[in-house]
């Protein structure tokens, strides 16, 4: 199936869905709407699958990795084969996301989709596009063809796991020198110079900073991307990583399961998915505020707001998975509470 | 042993149980402090309790539950008879903050700490200062010496609970009106007029919020409290549940266990409890940031920033027993994973 196609079988949010779970939250005995954005996300949840009887038991995080041409200007504090050492630790639940996922009863899935050396592992993903991409300071991440073939497989990838069972998945990644990507994507959808949407990644100085900036300045100098295209922008200064969790996101939509954005990296890969069809944006649900700096201008941007703000910035899905116990802790209110009728008190009434 | 005895029991943070906390999570194969605030929280607790072997397992939410006679001023939306419908639910474990907790692996224990009627049900404390507070906008709520009892007896269940082998408590309340009380604490407490500390509680009209900044500044001069005096502050504008939970939260300094502080009404308590002894706050922790406008208020002059920012303004506790879950994770990580020197990668280097 094709982008378009795909996109195609995208239908709008199942608003009698959502109401019917707004209405649930309402008749509950407590103030209305006091579970804020945890209640939203409830309801979001309901008219994304078109039912009230909103489940989540069943989830996994998607954990894309690749590495990134970029590397080679010098912008990152450790050098690319730190990708494939970390993936590998996935592979054997040895990394900080699998210690969250473990508590947070979630799968956690590598893929890799572009690592720069070929890995082995149970339960690893392996559809690989290249090892790496090209230095996009010099020239385009990818082909087109490539970055359409990333966006196919993050939508199918969505539609197997949708089959396996899985109600809900979490975005993460691996990939030294994906900061660096994520900030270039953001400052062409957005419009914005790169001094605002650059961070220090895993830990620069302010000359290493500088230099990251400068760097993400002359990629979009040297590739023009087509802030209108979200195709365009992944594939010249994006990496693999980014259009395939786009992919996810735009999977989530078509297969209506919702997906959790983690922190910058994810949130970049959401912004060009809205940009490619912005009718995806209803399968969204943000996770936490990531301490780089433009995770907020990429979710605003986006319309969502965070439930977690932790300063982390971790990566590796750390964040959405996190946000997993927040909504099993609502859900569980939703599910089992007594509404006003039954403990005979009178409801909160609305503002007026 | 009374409120001077107990607070001189009260020692520093353990400094070197704290930097060998520190020096496990610089330790991990994960770039320095990416899990923020989660990483502070563990060494936060190192430090209180004098041990890097950090462990959370058994925790439980006290909810402390009482009535406050200002609601005959008509600054709440439900009247007093539903704190006492509530605080019963608790007992049932059929309220919001009970399905939370069980999500949680979180034992709630209500107290009855001043309900305006006598209250049953299984595993309910009672330790009943009166029948409901008097009115703050025509006089004190209580005596100086009934906040004093409540400071002990919340200092005394927390040794109590230590005993029994909770590791952490979460700080949580139930009573229709104590949003009014805890405006005028916070109020009084950071010299702020009322309606910077004063919000909509469980629901107010816009007409109903601007009465109950009247209450709240009538309270004030009516009472004039004493804010370099936490106790009298308390007793003359607060409520017994405020007292019982600065008490908690002075408990935990003098016993070295974590509480967790929830919303707003919490917050007001833990800011009492900080002003009568400034070396509790080495035992709290924050948890999430209220809807309600004053709690960030209350958490800055704390120098404490929260973990979610959910948008939650239920109360009972829910914003504290959200937190479980993140300090799980966060241990989950700290526990589990590999150090660098393990994985043969290099460390990352701290910024210059």
């Amino acid at each position: 199936m094709n982008l378009e196609e795909a996109l195609r079988q995208i239908t709008p949010p199942d608003e009698r869905a959502g109401q019917e779970a707004k209405a649930r939250w309402d008749s509950i005995a407590k103030p209305l709407g006091s579970l804020g954005l945890l209640e939203e996300a409830v309801i979001r949840v309901a008219a994304l699958t078109g039912s009230a009887r909103v489940e989540l038991d069943k989830r996994c995080a998607t954990v894309f990795c690749a590495d990134n041409g970029v590397v080679a200007e010098g912008v990152t504090q450790t050098g690319s084969e730190v990708t494939a050492v970390v993936a590998e630790n996935f592979t054997r639940g040895d990394a900080s996301v699998c210690a969250m996922a473990r508590a947070a009863r979630c799968d956690v899935i590598p893929v890799d989709i572009g690592v720069a050396r070929d890995l082995s592992g149970e339960g690893l993903v392996v559809h690989k596009l290249g090892y790496g991409t090209g230095n996009i300071a010099r020239g385009p991440a990818m082909t087109r063809e490539q970055a359409l073939d990333a966006l196919s497989f993050g939508i199918s990838l969505v539609g197997e796991l949708k089959q396996k069972g899985y109600r809900i998945v979490a975005t993460g990644e691996m990939g030294i020198g994906n900061t660096t990507t994520s900030s270039a994507v953001t400052a062409a959808l957005l419009g914005l110079p790169a001094e605002e949407v650059t961070g220090r990644g895993a830990g620069l100085t302010s000359e290493g900073l500088a230099h990251k900036i400068k760097t993400v300045e002359r990629a979009l100098v040297v590739n023009h991307p087509d802030p209108n295209d979200g195709v365009d922008v992944l594939a010249k200064v994006g990496g693999f990583d980014l259009a395939g969790l786009a992919g996810v996101f735009l999977g989530g939509a078509v297969h209506r399961v919702p997906v959790l954005i983690d922190g910058f990296i994810s949130a970049a890969a959401a912004l060009a998915a809205a940009r490619i069809c912005p009718a995806v944006k209803k399968a969204m649900l943000a996770s936490h505020l990531s301490d780089e700096p433009a995770a907020a201008l990429a979710l605003g941007a986006l319309g969502l707001r965070p439930l977690i703000t932790a300063g982390m910035c971790l990566g590796e899905g750390t964040g959405a998975v996190a946000a997993l116990p927040l909504l099993d802790m609502a859900l569980a209110v939703y599910r089992e509470m007594s509404t006003f009728w039954e403990i005979e008190i009178d409801a909160y009434q609305p503002l007026s």
